[in-house]
């Protein structure tokens, strides 16, 4: 653990354009809802100096910067929040990781491998410093998600035998939508796998309390060609994926991405099956989790809706009081707060996920495009 | 008891239409079902000779007839099902039962009080025979309804403290839809509330296992003209319905119903709230009753989604395996189910609801008209 | 209008309890979401000096205060927003209004009549110098219901008919439960009716875009005595209410309102019955419109569920991208951007509910009483 | 097509246990339903003389027999319905074919390839003669799918570009279940794949009105050892399995079937998306189709929950008014129909799906398990 200074800690946030938006939010949120380390939102830096002025206003921001060297080496940042994308992570997190400051990386850690272990070296090297390298799957502090890893950490679902996660959205429905950078493997890394299958794969193992050992995968794009500039080109990226995957502790389990299902906005279900209960959960229905209690006499059993807004539930103590949901939007307060009270109590209460599990998830993402490249050979990591 | 006869128990069913067809069903079906006396289905009595014979063939009736008078004085006719429009129901069930048949009689009992009441005592001197007099609110015999009676009666809600029950439908949301019988006082004696309002009410009785104490009530017509052969007519009946319910085990209630809910097709809610616990139920999802134990850690409470399918629920042992549905049609296998082993077993398994039960509730849709009638004042019963 | 300030506008907001800190979340908030005029949250206040102190912190205002008149006369002060108990709205509203500063009052308008009515006479005063006096019935900032309203504005549902409305809570269901102030007549005004009724009647009238004309009421108190320091106390308000509503354009209404239905927790469904379509909504689900189009092919008819979270859906462009939902606080967010462009804009954005609507609005609750009190009597408007 | 004889067509049925029940109950009541030829229930077959007897009565068969031979010889039976354990349909379709009867075979077809291929030269040959040689998917029977069946035909969802099946059991959760005849691989050919994979991928082809024509599997057993009477025993076939599936119209599928999702009773769920809508069914709430137009106005669309029970939508006009939902066996009645169609009818009501429909399926499942034995490998049909 750091001293933390008496000062408030000061923030800055890379990156101003939709995750900028978002933690923003949580950062300008988080000390009225929760009791955390007093903060100070310092300096948020983009490459427009014009835009990045008008961002620092309207998300209030004391100051903005274009040069996020110099930001990270002021005295007064304390946590450098990276919301850029992906292939800015690597560089910037070694940096501020080794100028001595917290870092919170939005996911996904890193667009190759390289990159990602280098990522991983300078996180190591900075925790035993006693600092906070962070990863944010912030779908890991959705109320009922969070929810659903205490039901299944205190046994209530038994062994864990199966589970199932879909991502499904429809913004590539149609055809004639144009190429962009986000299609293109160059630029992309990879396509719904990456962006979206990320998440559900986390769930999984996160949920589950068990890691990937072994991958086949599928990998399609049903949708080949979209309209340039200058005429057709070709999309280089999946916009759906499959992959069936064991886990150490005995589960098997099953994700399906698309960008493709008409009609799913950002259709995130999660299922988790054991020895004594069930779960299930959607992402367009956030503050629902749904319990099966397999032990409960047969007459009465079923799904049980759980309402996740009770102070009993995680985090829901510093919000509003029963019946009144939460949106999208609270779990970056929620990530905010865990961060912050990692960086206060330290290996009291360390932060998950670690740039390590970033790597590993990673890894589970190669396997399944390896997978696919070997005609749905099972891979072993 | 009567004594069951050797052979099998000959049915005749009086009516050929909807229930008609419905209770063919049923007939058709209980034996194959459940086990229960033997029944022959000898004789469908309609006023239309090729009507009748037509719906004898199709319904699979070994004879038809125009005679009701001639068949219930038949020898081989033990049971009398009485299908017909309500306003035949007096007359023909107390001569069935005056011959000594069993009897099951549609819905409402009567058309009015004074024809009710000579029901009642006909009925009640026939059980004094041992014959059985049986009211045909099949819903009660709905798994998921049995089952929320089931578990009322065992305790798990606590003390019932107050019920909502809606039956909406919306057959008359055309302003167009012409006029017809069931739309004049005079031969459908009252509009929703007797139609659907006596299902919702009897529900509600029928669950919180209290009787109606008192009553207020409004109805409505929201078409008051509707087109008829020649021009215009007036619409005597209610189109919808309001009343507010004290219940003598001091529960309140409130039951709302309407032909003019747009998107509503036969929408039977019932909500049941207790002090330690909650049921809800929806007709247009006959197989789910939704429990709440209050009981429960506040953690995982909410609405438990009970699929009433399994072995361990009322009537299902009989039916599919788990997670295989039913329909509407088989609550009237249900009820002939019921019917029969009333007469089988006579005293130890008596039947509900009895005409009795009909003319009480008659008494209660009476004084929702009269509270209406007296600007919302409260009736007492 | 009143010509807008060059400085920000100065925010004052009077309370600090759960509503002050709901419009805090939201003033912090509003300035990143939408195009507003700049706002500055100048100062906090409230009567215990600590702890409104605590509140200024936390909820991140730049002065508190212990002295409302202080305040309300400050020259860079504009908006008062007061979230004080409802017995002390009109003191305050009057006179900040009577200062020339915009108002915005928490519902209920005022605890009586008398008070409700001086209050109007200062809006309106207000309002012709440029003010504006905007009351809080911020559930018509949810997206969904907004898109509700416009539905019925746009013609889709064609001649509204028939609504119904429940809020139902069950914070009151334990009979063990303290006495409170909340549970006296002299303290509280009101029970469930005045609480959450006002809010389902507000949604009646908003939605049908209809007044109400005439009222019948009940009311109930189920759990009649509850302990107190020094022995059971009765209650003296209604934990249940029921009303049918008679509306200006010719439909019917009915609304019923509870704190004992064990499992809903804060559950406000609305239901829209119209001769070409219908509407229902649920508060636990807030994201959700269900939309039936009684004019589509009947082989596809239905309710449909709008996710209400398109750029195309009301304040939903300022939010996330689809499929990203909103919360319970974003409506209050909502709510202020309104207010900003009332102050900017005048009258072509004039604000709604106003004080009017609250004053007609605690008639209509009145009426209710009156009715239970004259044993159900049709009470006109 | 063949003569229909003047008398009633004489059904008889081999097999009277849970298909068996389910077929009778189709049988007495199809002509109570629907317009079609009249039959006979003349015979009821099975080995065991007593069992047979008591089914032949319970199930209002007129006779019964123990000798398949002989019935499928006799002059009065026209139709055979093989409801037996799959490793007989064989020998008794290919007999009752080579006798000149109409047969309805259950699912699945045989319990290998070799059986299923002579199977298809009998029914071939036998079609040529105006004989009906039927397969028993009678989901393809349940009004909503066959809904959704007619809206991807009429083009409502434009190009179907993916589809998602699962069915999900958990019959199997308890891993003290004894081992038993359904979980050796000798006896039952296979497992979760080949009992109810089968009807998700027969829905897969028939909803999207595309073959498959390539295949990656993979198969798990969660539970490798159950006890048996001599201490525990290995289960041999698959309790869960994946696949992932090309078809020739381009779509892609994915199927997962497990017997270990503890709380999924009878669940299969099937999700069709297109570039011009999307549909979604869950068995477990059968009379329920999710219909999405994505030609609809942005702000109203979304899935809308068609209630299949109005006259326009298939099979209805025959059963009950609009809300009145029906049950699992339903469809069997349904089936039964459109066979007496297809025999009244000949080529203009051709029946589906076919033997020929059946082997391709067995392939389809034959191909799955081979690519698990090949690591997943594509297997091109």
């Amino acid at each position: 653990m750091t001293d933390t200074p008496a000062r408030p800690l000061g923030i800055a946030m890379i990156g101003y354009a939709f995750m900028g938006r978002a933690h923003s939010q949580a950062w300008r949120t988080v000390a009225a809802a929760f009791d955390v380390p007093e903060i100070a939102r310092r300096v948020i830096v983009g490459r427009d100096e014009d835009a990045v002025a008008e961002a620092a206003h309207r998300l209030d921001w004391e100051e903005h910067s274009t040069d996020w060297r110099a930001v990270i080496a002021r005295e007064d940042i304390d946590v450098v929040d990276i919301c850029t994308p992906g292939f800015l992570h690597a560089e910037i997190a070694i940096a501020a990781l080794e100028a001595g400051k917290h870092v919170l990386c939005e996911k996904p850690l890193a667009n190759d491998t390289a990159e990602a272990e280098a990522m991983v070296r300078a996180a190591e090297a900075a925790t035993a410093r006693g600092q906070v390298a962070a990863l944010g799957f912030t779908y890991r502090r959705i109320p009922a998600l969070a929810l659903a890893r205490q039901f299944v950490q205190d046994g209530k679902l038994g062994e864990i035998r199966q589970l199932r996660a879909a991502y499904l959205q429809d913004w590539l429905v149609d055809a004639e939508a144009p190429m962009s950078w986000r299609l293109r493997k160059e630029s992309a890394g990879s396509g719904a796998l990456g962006d979206i299958g990320s998440h559900a794969i986390d769930q999984i193992q996160h949920l589950a309390g068990q890691r990937v050992t072994a991958v086949r995968g599928r990998l399609a794009t049903l949708v080949p060609e979209r309209p340039g500039p200058d005429g057709p080109e070709p999309v280089t990226v999946d916009d759906a994926a499959w992959a069936s995957l064991e886990l150490d502790g005995g589960a098997v389990a099953s994700v399906e991405v698309s960008r493709m299902a008409t009609g799913a906005k950002n259709q995130l279900t999660v299922e988790v099956y054991g020895t004594r209960g069930a779960l299930r959960f959607d992402l367009e229905n956030p503050n629902e989790l749904w319990f099966l209690d397999a032990t409960a006499p047969i007459a009465q059993q079923g799904y049980t809706r759980v309402l996740v807004t009770e102070p009993e539930h995680p985090y829901l103590e510093a919000w509003w009081p029963q019946g009144h949901v939460l949106g999208w939007e609270n779990a970056f307060s929620n990530q905010a707060r865990d961060l912050l009270v990692a960086i206060r109590d330290g290996q009291d209460a360390p932060y998950s996920p670690s740039f390590r599990d970033g790597l590993d998830l990673q890894r589970v993402l190669d396997a399944v495009i390896a997978s696919d490249a070997a005609d749905g050979a099972t891979i072993t990591l």
